[in-house]
């Protein structure tokens, strides 16, 4: 049978209820909690949960007993750091299949003295990865960015052909993991109706977009666009495409969230191990309480089960 | 009874079959086609449609019986025109309550001599209207454009306070028309997670969009703002927001299209009289074959009856 690694997150967020929960539930994968047994203990106690039958990892962690829901705390940026870079050891030495991970709290991490902006920035390190790029993913689409966390006034100076050839060529690796066929790629236009022939914009179509979409072609690869972007994502085409090549943050990411509402998940396309995460964060006003939804959490455990080969 | 003028656009489009489809429905509001009676006939008989019942303010149109489906003909820019300057005329002084308009061909209008790039800009004129701006309305929600037909980067430096404020108020009074009560409105940021307090782009949140949201509030009006834009249009958002005040084309026009589908309405607002357009081209390719959705046509049609007072 298949293993995948749930890591537990931050141990004073909704990780471990979400961790609990979802091991509770039947599976024809063996799912293991890399977190700390005393805490989980205390939250199964908390909300009336049973860990019976459940597999953990058990990390130490001090003061277990004493961390408090709901609060950055710099015993909690630790521990959420150490069930990550466990779970990626033994997903680097085939103890796992693969990884899905519970938020991080960047200002716990912090207090640890732990200088990274999230789970992408450690896996990418640790795993000594270089192209990569991030992808959203739902039940109706999956979004690649071709960039990410900068300003919409730094999106067209960042664009360039190589960098979104890089991410089409990630995304079809992906999608080719998980549909066991070669993949059908869009390519976004970045300006309205994508230039409309040059008329507005700076010809980013012409200069970057299409070069890469030629370059891709020539490779053999199936791929459309550049689609303008307020029509590219009408059920229609969406059912004609397993990854949209997106030229920003937004572009991408609102009509996942606006489709997918709770069921997107974060996937770091590039790295050497399958890697899902949650997309939500450590939401430590419901922690421990038994009322975060599991929506998130099942849709990445279900689409690392997908990339697994049969 | 009210009256709605719905005009018959380019008749070498789908304009023509929509008119007749779409008035020979019952309805509470008498429709009016602003067109061409020979062309209205013409399309009749080819699809073998009936005129019987339906209402025709005829303009006389040269070479009428000989104008050819889906090709750009300088007679028809010319026609097109004519029909929406009638209507406008009409609409001012109170023979009909309002206008429906079916798609131009920008390059018959051109091949006529008429120098406007679409309808708006010919409404704008004729009305002597001055602050303006272009909404998008579905049954799922309604987005205001604060910039729309430039390139992406170009929009960070058109953003300022002023206009922000001004397509918020003019959206705020087209809500309180539709449902008659104070308007919702939600401002939206322009970057990633609304900039996540400044982290990512140039405090265009800060320095642009919250003193706009700032003095709205202190008018009295209700705002929300800046949303973070992937998560601003989520079902539980969207049921509390009648308008989205948006920084950009595709900000605003991918959820809508997303969600919409062929359900999306084009209203310009800050004119003195209603006016809701189709959200689709001539279409050339199907034109009078009988096959052009009705959807968006009924759905102007609809948008444009919410706004008659009761």
């Amino acid at each position: 049978m298949k293993t995948l690694a749930i890591t537990m997150g931050d141990p004073a967020g909704i990780g471990p209820e979400l961790c609990i929960q979802f091991c509770q539930q039947p599976s024809d994968v063996t799912y293991i909690i890399y977190g700390n047994t005393t805490i989980l203990e205390r939250v199964a106690q908390e909300l009336d949960l049973s860990l019976e039958g459940i597999h953990i990892k058990d990390h130490p962690m001090p003061d277990a007993d004493t961390i408090v829901p709901g609060q950055v705390q710099a015993a909690c940026g630790q521990a959420a750091y150490d069930f990550l870079t466990s779970a990626i050891t033994d997903a680097q030495q085939g103890v796992v299949d693969g990884i899905i991970t519970c938020p991080l709290n960047k200002a716990a991490l912090e207090q640890a003295g732990i200088d990274y902006p999230g789970h992408t920035e450690i896996l990418v390190e640790q795993t000594e990865t270089e192209a990569h790029a991030m992808m959203l993913g739902g039940p109706e689409l999956s979004c690649s960015l071709v960039t990410t966390h900068i300003g919409l006034a730094d999106v067209p100076s960042s664009l360039t052909t190589e960098r979104i050839i890089e991410v089409a060529h990630l995304s079809a690796d992906l999608m080719q993991l998980r549909h066991e066929r070669p993949a059908r790629l869009a390519v976004l236009g970045l300006n309205p109706h994508a230039g409309e022939g040059g008329l507005f914009g700076n010809q980013e179509e012409e200069r970057i977009i299409q070069p890469a979409i030629d370059t891709l072609r020539s490779e053999g690869l199936s791929v459309i666009g550049p689609l303008p972007p307020d029509t590219a994502f009408l059920k229609p085409i969406r059912e004609q495409v397993d990854a949209y090549i997106c030229m920003y943050h937004d572009q991408g990411l609102i009509p996942l969230k606006t489709l997918c509402f709770d069921e997107g998940v974060n996937i770091t396309l590039g790295l050497p191990i399958i890697r899902t995460s949650v997309d939500h964060g450590t939401a430590f006003d419901l922690a421990w309480q038994g009322r975060a939804q599991l929506t998130s959490l099942q849709a990445a455990a279900n689409y690392a089960r997908s990339l697994l080969s049969s």
